[in-house]
């Protein structure tokens, strides 16, 4: 039986997380509760379910089914999360989420921390 | 200044977290705090502080410092975090966290449904 | 500019190789070309190709297809590498790479390492 | 036995590879085995090495300590990575390598294609 446990371990895929992500979402406004839903819909992208439902997702957390509609709903709303309309070979029209927008923020908080950074050994070295 | 943040953002630590642990962590009795919690407890030992104070982690998180010492508290009663005592080379003791345990729970249950599923299986046999 | 290759950068996937292979390929029998080959098949297989051609291998190593071709092959006939048959919804047949035999491989191994170490203990302890 | 494999595979650390670097470590000017002794390093200074020698890296690879010297040497050399002087808390100077020169190759590389292919668009576009 382990072996099987082995081998289920082994041929797991790992998210990686960056880590300037885990120390800036409180910063960026998010909640603890929000960081894990957006990892959670990027875990399903990556294994090829590009549009989790509420109900999966809820699966893996503490949530229920409509507290975790209402959660992606905010994070699409507040810009932390994309729904994108795409097209597949045969023309039918489906819908995925992205998280480019997540990726864009943590870029500008970072161009912020490093303008004001800069501003303040300017302001240091003119005394 | 963009060509500072690419590098910060090329050399930056990637945390790898198994996607095993991303789906059973409700099942484990964990809430989503406590699980950031836990990925900044390894972060921060990744990074080669071994033991990071409730300070630490709660400058990353939504949670006060002490609401972050009851916490880590409450995962070590609880058997998700370990605290060791390791000794240096000149003999001096230091604490330092481990997540083994988390591991070792996490494993537990993947036990737990194989042997679940495969007993279901020889009741459906059986008939 | 810089703004698009930082986002080609935050939105990249990372590949996750465990220290064990790497610490243990050359041990298995495998040369430094052959676990790239193999890291970059894994590479395509979650960026959803599923069986990548040796010319695309092949644009991204010192090799050329032809060499990529027979490096593949070898790496399949040595059980480093399965290709399996698979059929879709519509029932239509396709083949696809899995690394599940290197894991197999690199488990087996530790296994060898877990037994001469515990067969030299218990020699040390009998005198 | 099984038990300790499976805990020896949780608690191991995966190193995680930038795609972008796979796709153009070729075109770098990197061959296979030179891309597997910089992630090599890179094992190391993330399990807290900072200057592995030559014998270290050689023990994981094909390739004899004297090669593993030469191959180390020459990346140096041709500005793949670095060898820095620091000194700890004591004043006690000691050496490590960086990798962050292979960042900033990767990030030149990534700069001219884009902007190869902006001046394509303009090109087309002027027809």
């Amino acid at each position: 039986m382990q072996e099987k446990i082995l081998l289920k371990w082994a041929t797991q895929k790992q998210l990686t997380v960056p880590t300037l992500l885990l120390q800036h979402y409180a910063e960026m406004g998010l909640k603890e509760n929000e960081l894990i839903a957006l990892l959670q819909v990027q875990t399903y992208i990556e294994a090829g379910n590009q549009f989790p439902t509420p109900d999966l997702i809820s699966e893996r957390m503490t949530l229920t089914a409509s507290e975790c509609a209402e959660l992606l709903g905010r994070l699409v709303r507040r810009g932390f999360l994309a729904l994108e309309r795409k097209s597949d070979e045969q023309g039918i029209v489906y819908e995925c989420y992205s998280l480019e927008p997540l990726w864009i923020k943590l870029i500008e908080l970072l161009k912020g921390e490093t303008l004001r950074a800069r501003e303040e050994d300017r302001h240091e070295q003119e005394g």
